[in-house]
């Protein structure tokens, strides 16, 4: 019988749950054994996997496979390891799964993860399929990383719920959400929650320009009659939130202005719809693409990019790992043409000020 | 100064609102006059129509644009016209705009609604541009309508409610969603869901057929050890729920068997995130489109289908509104390659049995 | 050392888990052993019992104690029992408690399991301590039950939804929730959603005057200038949705009215915060009363009633079984006092007509 | 006709809109005029009020009355008064008043807003009746303020939503919640919530102190098997959550410990069911104690304190603003003993340690 592993590595992200499902679903239907690894990297050098079944198992209890799509974090755990960094680390990893007969491993993370991958793949020759998951959606060559759109649903209910304080007492907010090197959700939020403005790290502002800026967008908001303004901030721009509503408030003569920094609270919760289907394909996907013998590659979900190779599954193509990790980098410097499009999208559609 | 006019009429979706915002925005920033037209087409006839502007306004109160967004509904209203299937009716209504010095409408809705637009252009070359609403996602040449992924993500929540009470009884439940004639809020809910089985009206079964199938799946669930089983049914499928219970239940010599039919609790409730970015890149496409003078169009969400005209945002593209109708014809009796694309991913992918 | 045991029983309701995990807790600080009985008295009989520890055990997994109370239904599962309503069968499950040496059963239900647990504790001795749990709040002696305040969360949110729609089209709605014998759900809600009228079983009215008032309150609410109109009904009333519906459309002229039923939606979902405090406070109060000695008896919340006996937690007391059923009966009946008193407050509140 | 007014003020709470539903349906169906003042005291002085109608009206637009109820915030609008804290603002405010005819003033807020209106009563014989609103439940006298219960479940759902990734990371998280000098939000969530521990001004630890028990926590948390260790902080507790826990982080020699302080989100959303239920209740009884000439008094909640006087509702007593105001500084100063009761009900129930 063939045998397939599956980890989750780095920031869990809502959906992993989900992928691991689909995963297990298509290996039980064509025969194959299923094994997940727990604790990322970490346990598989330690050789901690167990058998995932569609019934009732150790790992997932009684009600097995059935509920396990709409649970937020990864059953499986995640975890940083430093050993995975250094080349004995890696090796071992790469004996364990030749000792259980593993042929392929499906690894479910964001850069760090898939470069873990892509040097399996490399060094010692291990069979593996990356899959995106990242809230931030910071990963090349997929227009949508697992975990994004749950994020983006949370963000924007949370601003819904801050709006009803906002506007009881006309005031200003400052909103941070997760995003270090990429602003991909301070944007998509800002225009899903009708803010003002946003501020994200690719603009390259400094403090001053920022809170002369932020000042300026509140003031004018006000002028106009409005009773709430709304600044969404992603978390790369350096400028704690504290300190910038302190200064934006010296700068408007008192006026108060509030701050809330959403974090993990993001990271969280059930996964939506389109992260449970987009799990599915892509763990799919990625599944049949290793029983077909690829290797070192990630399946994307809808890309724009030329050059991916369409699997069964129309919505989903493959990149080699190389070209992702380097799309990625593009993402992170600022190189990509993605970036350049995303900040001419909101600027166009709802009139929120990137600043 | 240049004039827009926008309604929404058939069925509500989530997102009509924040259509409305992306619009209202994008033509404050051209300085171009938007009216909202009150309760589609039958309010178009009357000339009840109301500008909406950025700050408060009549027909938003104090809190302008700024919350409208986030809520289900449509505030312009919506209704069903009789009048407006007679060609007097269609006539005032192109008058009504004539004389308001309307240059351009902007049509939010599903099938009939863009049928009716379509008329308009025909027979008295009002300029429309179309945007498609729809709970069910069942309109041509478009990957998404506006409201589907709210639909969506609140069936899944239901279901997971659901889910809790069927694992502690050991209980199958039958629920039923929204879809007269397209099948999609089942089929890509019941992936989602992690169902057993759905079914919906274009796999053409009878009823004895269904009633078999459906028995057959519960009593192989139960035997594998499975503390749930769910079944997710298109509204289309006749029998109704009750009576597929009973005739079930009846088969299966006395076991309990629930129904849960979701219904209109499906079409309200807070936009998604995607509902709402959707609604801001599908609104400004067509406000931008009129203004280029284009008519008898309608924008499309990252369509698949070759030939569309893409607008500045990539992600959407414009097709003739005599296309998108004989698409959405064909979706509808079976005949589009789109529905067999979509069986096939839903066996491939999860494991749902349709039925 | 000491044994307890617990078990859930009838319909499930969101609040048992954390009943459960508040047990557990206080057995442990307790250095008592808590058994956790599968399925209600049916596994009760069969001697299915495990043991609940704080740390990762084989009924909760890894997760444990930690994040049971924010679950719906319950882990232990939940069953009807032919057999208990035996006398041989309730002998049975009373000898299987002895073996085990059990020294105390905490059960948690509604009427019918609390009938069993008085019957376990009359015939055969067993100390018996009960816990009330029913999302319709029909249970005598106690304000509130687990469950009734998530419903009515899930009923409150599940109306605003269906508002979203009704005002688009400027529609009249009748929303049925459950409530077999006691229209407490169907009362409360309506208060809290704003409706325009409510339909419960206590009311006694015949179907023809049920459709002339539904009618009339509709007609007279548009007639206002309202753009919604909102009917509650309790699953007690006979007449079905449907043939309301269709009743009262005839008699409007055709006016198009709608109806959707909650059932099994208002069942699941995570517990609210009061009904995991309500659910901790209770079944600490159990434990300890049954450790103490007490038998026969329920623990209730913050009751009216003069002459329970008050527990270490001043919000909780006590009443012997044997009067919290003749209550549930009075509540059922319509002769309890607090039937009177709730009606009163819904026509003074929020001018809901009760038909 | 006679003719009452109702201000919010301070920090709004989720209920402030179904307290003016119920108190616009009150006077309604009584024949007296209501009188919205719009941003508290602020809008008292300068006369800005708003008539509040059944239908739609100005102040609330189309949808009217109907569901005002369950949206977060206030539609009135808070503000803060420097002007109403001086004599002769509040001297100015009675006059707008008496010129308007107004016989009584209805004061939904908290502690300050309580004490306003006391003054208004005492100084110049206005006849004011209060509603306590707070998240924080700070206000003596009453079981529980407007905007607690949905506080409370907002944060209860925070945290289940950081378990996911906490069990994902076997993480410790230290949340902060609102309640500057009221532990209540702190302490009722960590027994909802399942946390460890729970840190509240009231307890006086020094920081050292506290650092320590955190880490204590934490270590034996993980050391029994936990995935996962929750403590929950007060807003009061004076050291900020990020020093917290950088220190706690380096007492256990680098284990990564995260910070969420949820803030501001807490104080939005859609009222839950108890607190439309309660707005609705207490509304109500502030109305008709108006009306029948009560003043300098407030509505509370189903109170355990003797000497309240019963009104028409039997879960409604009021109590002279002045026994108010005392019991809510009994309550900050912890020489209250519902504060000594609540802590010994936090012990008793989960074992959430108080640190």
């Amino acid at each position: 019988m063939r045998t397939l592993a599956l980890l989750t590595s780095g920031g869990d992200s809502p959906g992993m749950n989900a992928a691991l499902r689909a995963a297990a679903k298509t290996c039980a239907a064509r025969g194959v054994r299923l094994l997940g690894v727990r604790d990322g990297y970490e346990g598989l050098i330690d050789g901690r996997m167990l058998e995932v079944v569609p019934g009732p198992c150790a790992l997932l209890g009684e009600a097995g496979l059935d509920v396990l799509g709409g649970q937020g974090g990864t059953v499986l755990g995640s975890a940083r390891s430093a050993r995975f960094r250094e080349a004995a680390g890696r090796a071992q990893a790469a004996e364990v799964l030749r000792s259980a007969g593993v042929e392929g491993l499906v690894v479910i993370g964001g850069n760090g993860s898939l470069t873990g991958a892509h040097a399996l793949a490399r060094e010692h020759g291990v069979r593996v399929l990356g899959i995106p998951a990242s809230i931030d959606n910071d990963i090349g060559c997929t227009a949508l990383a697992i975990g994004t759109d749950t994020a983006l649903n949370t963000i924007v209910q949370a601003c819904d719920n801050i709006d009803d304080t906002a506007r009881a007492h006309s005031r200003a907010f400052v909103v941070e959400v997760m995003g270090r090197a990429c602003g991909y959700l301070a944007m998509a939020s800002s225009v899903a929650a009708g803010a003002d403005a946003v501020l994200f790290r690719e603009q390259k502002r400094d403090e001053d320009t920022i809170v002369q800026a932020v000042a300026g967008v509140i003031q004018q908001g006000f002028a106009r009659g409005k009773r709430r303004v709304l600044v969404i901030k992603a978390e790369g721009v350096e400028i704690p939130c504290t300190r910038l509503v302190r200064r934006v408030e010296e700068r408007l003569g008192g006026m108060e202005v509030r701050a809330v920094v959403l974090g993990h609270l993001v990271r969280g919760g059930h996964p939506s719809f389109l992260d449970r289907q987009l799990s599915a394909r892509l763990a799919f996907g990625a599944v049949v693409a290793l029983l077909e013998g690829a290797t070192d590659e990630m399946v994307a979900w809808n890309t724009p990019l030329p050059g991916g190779i369409p699997t069964s599954d129309g919505s989903v193509k493959r990149f080699p790992l190389e070209r992702v990790l380097q799309e990625t980098a593009a993402l992170e410097d600022g190189s990509s043409p993605v970036m350049a499009r995303r900040l001419q999208l909101l600027q166009q559609v709802e009139g929120v000020l990137p600043l």
